[in-house]
């Protein structure tokens, strides 16, 4: 097989049996290749097409795992249903007699869900049948995401494009962490993240299960930790195996995070005894950084961490094991006094000392067990054993320390897609820059990164649209090769993964309506659906700096509704510009079409909100959208307006989201 | 509290203070009175209005079961979501000290969940507050609802309207059944039905736990009985006891029905020896009738039959067990010789004794596990004792008879909402119509009826869609008194408590959106939006006349995004009868801006079709709505054209669905 480089920021493509010259002719014709999400690390471009119709079957040869075959069953569900092709076989099943299947699988041997596990595939489409080629089935599991991703359509039906895929990861450790302790969530919505996550070829879910908010698992040896510390709403341990067979089904590694001595309130409403300072305490409903803290004196507080600790070992296999160890400010230890006596007693200087002290008494119980330790950044004290995993959250910085000293490392640094940044600013963190002050050893401990979900302020109903499909850009930095970086090239491609990952069940894009018609009272909900478009939810930890919201408050009103990329406010600011440098009078019609949708919602807005109070503290924003849209139209008519105090007052943040559309209209207005 | 009668189809509304004449200008401005499903029994309306702010708090006072006080925290957390209120209360505890509470529910004991407990509540909103009485806390619960439905809003926020309601059903039987063996459903589709359920006052669950396609439990003396029978996909011991628990908490039985000695496929695949010819079997995979069955002359049938019940029995409190018992056609029986001779040795004349002999077996081990047997029309046989329940499912006749014979019984025949009626057609069904032919004593045996959600063609995707709104309709039948029969007010309210469920997870509004991307491939789904709302699935048994259909079929077409009530074609012919019956310009107007919408919309649909071969089946149907309407265009315009060829292909089925508009179209040219 012939092939000639094709510089694309998108796809490292080559051709197959295509000149150089009709290549791109090829990929108009083939937008399926250009869509493709992470990017694969090879793809050869054919010319044909292998269509699918209701005969195709697909088989599985070699010695995969147990999982392939209801995987490869999921796959044909998929297709079907995006199809609507009556696809013949109900499950595919070892060791079936098929003739002229339509997909090959065939792999190696079994995959380990571990660290480091071959993941790579081939992938090839030929105009006689696929071929997905795997060492491990996860690689082959990869392989039929791909697959699904190249699905075509003519004039003559469905079909995969003559191809041929080399891929394989750049990163080990592509994790989404998510917070279940915060505001619970139930196992369906678990489920169907990991199978988001496939989709994007994720690898790793990093469950965080207890916080001052809650103790969401069932410990049988201390039953009072969750049927005290979480208001009804914990995993049994039936439902955590379930969800730790689930994932490793689709390749997925769970490992959970028991986050001590802080963030611990909730540990401490069953077992007072575990604390620096006498209770009584209770659940905690606000969001911050709280006091409560585990005595690390106190024997009590190792037997029962070795407890829980020991349960858990036997839920979770995965040789991984997160303590947490975060913004432990450690209040409480400055005011008792047997921690006081404690310290000065073992010339332990400081609460640094004190919890690295408490750490280290965690490592033999974590060793015994089998399981090696992951902290975020604050567990790295000079005297911490190099076994340990670092999880880098406060900057690259400590991350690079890490690996210098010797710490193998993840980054969720430029990851916190809690924090409502738009796809962008995660796409363009990699956990190893070119220009990374590390060796190829030090390189080589750094593992991946993890998008992170804190859920603060996300629930059932948001969680998804939080998710998704920003972390499919994160997916990709840590699976696609690194030059791969062009940011409007991703926006595109997740628009169209975002539609595939409803098939899966995420509630990214319905829920969505779902919310507007509640916040609006009713079915009709354009207007709303206008002002969503062009505004974001504040940004970082600027949302709740009023200290406004608990745990139970209602998440139903704008901010819940927007998401971190507002669509028609990027959509707008790109034809801004292109009419800046270009002119074209299309363009400067596209820009007054808009403006003067803008410029009339406010009214349309306000007729809905009269029914609806809880629409009613957007109007202010509503109405610095008409007056910015305003000025911009009379700009655009040549007519020159005082219009400081309109883009002053548009910037202003109301109702807990901000518009996004004020710079380019500043743009506009500086022509 | 002096009251004055006012006739109105929909409430049966009395005057609280105010005076005849300015009622109606009273429910004009409180629309919500006219919008409560199910219609309370006595409804008096006053003036004034309980403002609800930020203060707003809920108090328990009585002897409630424990599970009032976790409803009332769902109460406090729904009501903050829709009003987007940051109100104060975590969660609603026993004894708190609350001064000035916004809400406070009496309840006088703990509500027993079983047939027949008291369910009545008093509800009375003042300007000072609301109070919700009741004896039990299953009918303060219903309270909540009403209570939920009554929210208001005007310049000021949100309110209660002033007023008292005094409630209790007409019925004590009102169900709903979900067939989760045909598809198998997963808890949180149980759970959320659950919930929606409760909002219109349903109080049964039932569940058909096995089919031939699949057996849904855990058993734990015969594991291969789900090991074997259900592809992976049953519910474990655990899960079951989560639903019951569930239910229960929202007032709601659950009570099993495991379908013998017919519909029992699956459960031969690991039990062979129960089959009445040898096996092997496997899981049927196609819908209709078959033939394996149950032995009713080997032992062990019974002893696997014993086990298995004793194991449910201890799961589901409900005195009530569904034995199935229907279209058992025995050809298996016929067949096999033993069987010919145990009837010819014991002088069973006929399949229909020899069914017989077999439930009278199952009687003693119900009796002894202290369950009454339940069982669809055809265990209705001479010799059968009258302490059976009869579930009428063939028709009304066979409800008499059973009511005559001395049989208690309950009506599902009339509420098949897997067969894609109108909800009208559903909501005219009366379980004791004024004029059946029975007395008092056996009308007192008519327990009421089960709404029956038969899976063959719903998916996770669309069973919600399937069961709301039209299941409101059929709760009200049950709930409300015998004379709120207005078909156009009840469909009316459906729009709006389809929204409100929309807030307890429901999908059956969300999902249709994502279908529609999907199978439009894109989100551009106007076309295919304009089309399906005046189309409707194929009705009664019609849509697998052909047996295309597998369990394992895409479910994902315009059949399945359509729904039963086809809300553009409901709306079109309102306007065609208002039209032909006034004459009115405006009406004309609407009916041409509808005509043209639909004439230009099959070239846009062709345009989605392009690039999505799903959609393409759809083509035809869309073509004819275009000739539809141009044919009625050219009538409006007085033209005369050939009317006869392009009505009779409107009318012809294509895509499984057929469209709903035809009749209207022909009224408008009979003009």
């Amino acid at each position: 097989m012939k092939g000639k480089r094709l510089l694309k920021t998108v796809a490292v493509a080559l051709v197959m049996g295509v000149s150089y010259i009709s290549l791109g002719s090829v990929l108009e014709s083939e937008p399926a290749f250009s869509n493709l999400i992470p990017v694969p690390r090879e793809v050869l471009v054919g010319e044909g097409r292998f269509r699918i119709d209701d005969t195709f079957t697909v088989k599985v040869s070699g010695e995969p795992d147990e999982r392939m075959y209801p995987a490869a069953s999921r796959f044909l569900r998929r297709l079907d249903q995006r199809t609507g092709l009556f696809l013949p076989q109900d499950y595919v099943e070892k060791g079936e007699n098929l003739s002229e299947v339509g997909l090959e699988i065939v792999v190696e041997r079994p995959g380990q869900v571990n660290l480091g596990e071959e993941e790579s595939y081939h992938l090839s489409v030929t105009a006689a049948g696929v071929r997905i080629e795997a060492e491990t089935d996860l690689g082959a599991m990869h392989g039929l995401e791909t697959l699904l991703q190249l699905l075509s359509a003519d004039d003559r039906g469905y079909y995969f494009p003559v191809s041929s895929i080399s891929d394989m990861p750049r990163f080990p450790w592509r994790g989404l962490m998510i917070d279940s302790a915060r505001h619970f969530m139930p196992l369906d919505v678990i489920k169907r993240n990991l199978d988001g996550m496939a989709a994007v070829k994720m690898n790793v879910l990093h469950w965080h299960l207890t916080e001052d908010q809650g103790f969401r698992v069932e410990v049988k040896s201390y039953p009072k930790l969750h049927e005290m510390g979480s208001d009804g709403m914990f995993y049994t341990q039936d439902q955590l195996k379930e969800i730790v067979a689930y994932a490793s089904d689709r390749g997925i590694r769970v490992y959970p995070e028991f986050d001590v001595p802080g963030h611990a309130t909730a540990w401490l409403v069953g077992h007072p005894e575990m604390a620096s300072l006498p209770g009584p305490y209770e659940i905690e409903r606000g969001w911050g950084i709280f006091d409560p803290t585990l005595d690390p004196t106190k024997d009590v507080v190792y037997e029962i961490l070795e407890a829980v600790f020991t349960e858990m070992a036997a839920i979770f296999p995965d040789e991984y094991f997160h303590i947490g160890g975060d913004e432990n400010e450690g209040h409480h230890w400055d005011k008792a006094d047997h921690i006081q006596a404690f310290m000065k007693e073992r010339g332990i200087a400081d609460n640094h000392q004190l919890q690295s002290y408490f750490n280290k008494r965690l490592i033999p119980i974590l060793d015994e067990l089998g399981k090696k330790m992951v902290g975020w950044d604050e567990i790295l004290q000079p005297d911490m054993p190099t076994n340990i995993m670092i999880h880098s959250w406060r900057g690259q910085d400590s991350m690079v320390a890490a690996a210098k000293a010797g710490y193998s490392s993840i980054l969720s640094n430029g990851y916190y897609i809690d924090l409502m940044q738009p796809a962008s600013d995660h796409y363009l963190v990699d956990p190893l820059p070119a220009d990374i002050d590390l060796n190829e050893d030090q390189r080589s401990r750094v593992y991946g990164g993890e998008a992170t979900m804190w859920s603060e302020h996300v629930t059932v109903e948001t969680i998804d649209s939080r998710i998704w499909p920003r972390t499919a850009a994160i997916a990709e930095r840590l699976w696609s090769d690194q030059s791969v970086d062009d940011v409007e090239d991703m926006y595109r491609r997740l628009d169209t993964i975002a539609l595939q990952l409803e098939e899966l069940g995420l509630t990214h894009l319905k829920n969505r309506a779902m919310m507007m018609r509640r916040l609006a009272g009713g079915y009709e909900t354009e207007p709303l659906r206008v002002l969503a478009d062009v505004v974001e939810p504040l940004k970082i930890y600027r949302r709740n700096s009023d200290l406004s919201y608990r745990s139970y408050s209602p998440y139903t009103l704008l901010p819940d509704v927007a998401v971190a990329d507002a669509k028609d406010a990027r959509r707008f600011g790109a034809l801004v510009d292109q009419y800046l440098e270009m002119g074209g009078a299309e363009d400067k019609a596209a820009i007054r079409a808009q403006l003067e949708e803008w410029s009339e919602n406010h009214t349309a807005l306000s007729q809905l909100a009269a029914r609806s109070p809880a629409l009613r503290e957007a109007l202010p924003l509503s109405e610095a959208l008409r007056d910015l849209a305003e000025l911009a139209l009379s700009s655009l008519d040549g007519e020159a307006t005082e219009s400081a105090a309109i883009l002053e007052r548009a910037r202003e943040p109301v109702a807990k989201v901000e518009l996004q559309v004020v710079d380019a209209v500043e743009r506009l207005l500086a022509k």
